[in-house]
């Protein structure tokens, strides 16, 4: 048959077809179930792979992902995650955090903390499976992926059960930014590392880069970019916005840290102001960017990711071990710090259990790191399908968790850890009950 | 330097930027002379390419625009077509076509047969520049690439120029979309008859397939989504919608039409009752699409076009004589047949030429066309660069023409070929006059 479209294009479009649509019936089937969206999609790409469609349907499986159209998909996918960190970076809302940190503030770094530590813990045992990453850069990727909350399925989730006026809500949303915050610049400096390949000298001259260039963003970019939304009444439409997030998504990845940093500081640091206008700007620039964004290119680095995911190479009991310890840190790290950070807010112990599970959720961010640790080979694929499970696991738990939690009853006032609650807690002890939800 | 994406894809986030800038900044200057923002972004394109700063700056364009960043530039543009082209269908709307026929029908066929016979006329001698070409073909293509209208900068300019409730913009609008379906369908023709190579049993076969595609589409999707949109009230949904439009594109590109013709034909047949519900869901959808579709992804399409036109490659007088007469016989072609169906609906001089001026844009949609041309093998480089040049001159042309045309004395209420309109118009004398504008 003729082909106009290059080879690759013409099954990208039957590609996008077959997972919008594997998307939209998962979608529909696990939102039944209470879950939100984004898990039907992640779910989708798995299937997709070859831990379902490859194992069920090879040879239509073969034709439809061949080989040489994976590039395509891949560079499409990367562009997608581009313009979706930069609308993160827009919809974070930098004020929100920092008027809400001496509320949520020691919760949210407790929250990342306990994780990161267990996750430096479970290091040790799972170097074996990678024996070929360097030790500091493995341990330091692993504690950065345990500690993950994906702050967009949070968002979602917490809007779906009503709990977005709660304190509750209000906590759990302050942490899930402090940890898109921290886990990207934590991921920028462990890039940075990698990179230099742990000479002094390499180190000193991305480091240097980075600053240079954050320097540059805050008060070079931000400031004219302001200016020139005040002079020209014109800086906020989208072309313009879209040119600074792309220069500085590639300036990231030129310096050595991931362009995906870049395009989500981009978005962070726009200007917005307190008045309603600047404010509207920011949100109008999201909202043309996410319709494509979160219907079209999302859904292909599922699919990308569950290309890259092989259940089957989890093999053999000792596998699932490691597996099952994989979630169960996950799990207990986190919900772990947000059990302490709920009882240094006077939390009770329905409360603080709540913001854990809901902190818990890694969905699509943890994916993003997951995908970089394996181009980085620091993560053997068979270690990025545990990590993927355990990323999918931890999402999936969050919706019924909740409701388990929820019902219990609210008036344990008594903080969890006595003690820790005496020692932290005084300094906070400001009338914040956990009543009100 | 560390790279975490591909090279094409960290080259890609670059080219982004910088396509986007140039687009903003020509989009800005233009606009101030009067001219629609599209015309802006196609001159951006033609000057990033080598016909300016190939030619200015030669290693920066050559690393910037590597060949081998190229395949991917020129498939995401594909992508960024599909989408738009199917928003062009959805944007259609054939009930307007349908109840203006009357009066508007007959003045858009005119104002195709007219410059598609003159095209006929003028591929006797530019088929000495692509000898290669089947005669049959290249002639059909040339008949098909005079004769287009830029439907969505069309709509543009009589939003801007305030006429669009006028009964001169009523009329062009619906030409505008009458040539739409004609030269999609004549070219899904022409490609038909191209991927036959003219033997009977393959011609007979692609068009049975052409056939089937289109009772397949008409007869079963249309129902069928109407259907699901009113048992579930979701098929309006983005994601439903989409799966469509990929796999209708994918379907045609298949059977050896384009695949812009699939993507066309979906948005064009999607179900829009009377009811405001139906006709805003397809609104809705449309608006979804456009931000990224004409912010990011046309520009690269621009782009690319640039990246293939070489005005150096029209060398020597004789080639520039080519070049003059084809712009020469596109607008005598067009205004004259502007002209002929003015006068049969009675419109006055001023009225007919200016609808002629309007109808003679032909903007992004001969650059898709000329696009498919090159790579069917039927245009060379230069004859591709001579039409280019063609495409953007007459469609610069549209706003200053109109402009001067408009300032004509409107009480010539003479039609312009008296015999021609006493003999044509006669069915169209119902009380309609070319004032009131």
């Amino acid at each position: 048959m003729w082909q106009y479209l290059p080879m690759n294009v013409a099954r990208l479009l039957l590609q996008i077809a077959v997972i919008l649509a594997a998307c939209r019936v998962l979608h529909s089937v696990l939102r039944r179930m209470g879950q939100p969206p984004v898990i039907g999609e992640i779910v989708a790409g798995l299937l997709l792979g070859p831990s379902l469609l490859g194992w069920l349907a090879p040879s239509w499986y073969a034709s439809l992902f061949a080989p040489d159209s994976l590039p395509l998909l891949n560079s499409l996918s990367q562009v997608g995650l581009v313009l979706f960190m930069f609308v993160v970076g827009l919809r974070l809302d930098l004020q929100e955090v920092r008027e809400s940190r001496h509320v949520a503030g020691l919760a949210g770094l407790l929250s990342i903390i306990v994780p990161f530590v267990a996750g430096l813990g479970l290091a040790r045992p799972l170097h074996a499976l990678v024996p070929e990453a360097p030790a500091l850069l493995f341990s330091l990727f692993l504690a950065v992926s345990m500690s993950i909350t994906a702050f967009p399925v949070l968002a979602r989730i917490l809007t779906d059960q009503g709990l977005t006026g709660t304190r509750l809500g209000q906590v759990a949303i302050t942490c899930a930014a402090l940890n898109d915050l921290v886990a990207w610049t934590l991921l920028a400096w462990i890039s940075a590392l990698a990179q230099s390949g742990g000479e002094a000298a390499s180190v000193i001259s991305t480091v240097g880069l980075l600053v240079g260039y954050g320097v540059l963003m805050i008060y070079g970019v931000r400031p004219a970019f302001a200016w020139l939304t005040h002079r020209f009444q014109a800086a906020g439409e989208l072309p313009v916005i879209l040119v600074m997030a792309f220069l500085s998504s590639w300036a990231t990845e030129k310096i050595g840290i991931h362009a995906l940093f870049g395009a989500f500081f981009a978005g962070a640091i726009l200007p917005r102001g307190k008045d309603d206008a600047s404010r509207r700007r920011v949100d109008e620039a999201a909202a043309k960017l996410e319709p494509i964004t979160m219907v079209v290119l999302i859904p292909l680095f599922f699919a990308y990711t569950g290309l890259r995911t092989n259940l089957s190479l989890i093999g053999g009991s000792e596998a699932w071990v490691y597996t099952l310890a994989i979630i169960a840190v996950a799990v207990v790290g986190k919900v772990g710090g947000a059990l302490l950070g709920g009882t240094i807010l006077r939390f009770g112990v329905r409360d603080s259990l709540a913001l854990g599970v809901l902190l818990n959720t890694r969905g699509l961010v943890e994916l993003i790191v997951l995908n970089v640790g394996l181009d980085l080979g620091i993560l053997s694929p068979s270690l990025f399908s545990m990590m993927v499970l355990m990323a999918v696991t931890t999402t999936l738990m969050a919706v019924p968790g909740l409701k388990i939690v929820l019902r219990m009853p609210s008036h344990t006032g008594r903080p969890v850890f006595g003690v820790a609650g005496q020692i932290f807690g005084r300094r906070e002890s400001a009338g914040q009950s956990s009543s009100g939800f």
